[in-house]
């Protein structure tokens, strides 16, 4: 069966307070080297069908009414 | 610089309460091609560095302690 797998992260200028965090506990934990974090959502979706363009129209449809959010969220994805 | 790209999903068995939320929705919505979704984090970190194998280690090590929890998540990732 088709997979997508769909990566959702900030857009350019959104804070992310969790990788924020992050960056810090790793400054604290001794990982000097880490300039920064960002943290996302990586989804995997299983969809039935044969047709890999409507599969693609399905998954971006999903992606901007669910998945992701407009305002301060940007995705990607690839179906295999 | 160096960026790892890391993707921490449940391990096999483990139950993703958010995909399963996440599948009842669509269901809702009218997609009814969705078999399973399943829900995991992507982790982008700009690491200092040259040594591809040290920071492949440092990364490994991150994941390992702080970015995924070993009794329910595993990880893979890879430095571009």
């Amino acid at each position: 069966m088709p997979k997508a797998k769909i990566y959702v992260t900030f857009k350019d200028g959104v804070l992310d307070p969790q990788g924020t965090t992050v960056k810090r506990a790793l400054d604290k934990m001794g990982y000097k080297n880490i300039e920064e974090v960002m943290i996302g959502k990586y989804i995997e979706v299983q969809i039935k069908g044969t047709d890999k363009k409507q599969i693609e129209k399905e998954i971006d449809e999903i992606c901007d009414k669910l998945l992701a959010n407009p305002n301060i969220e940007k995705y990607t994805f690839k179906v295999e």
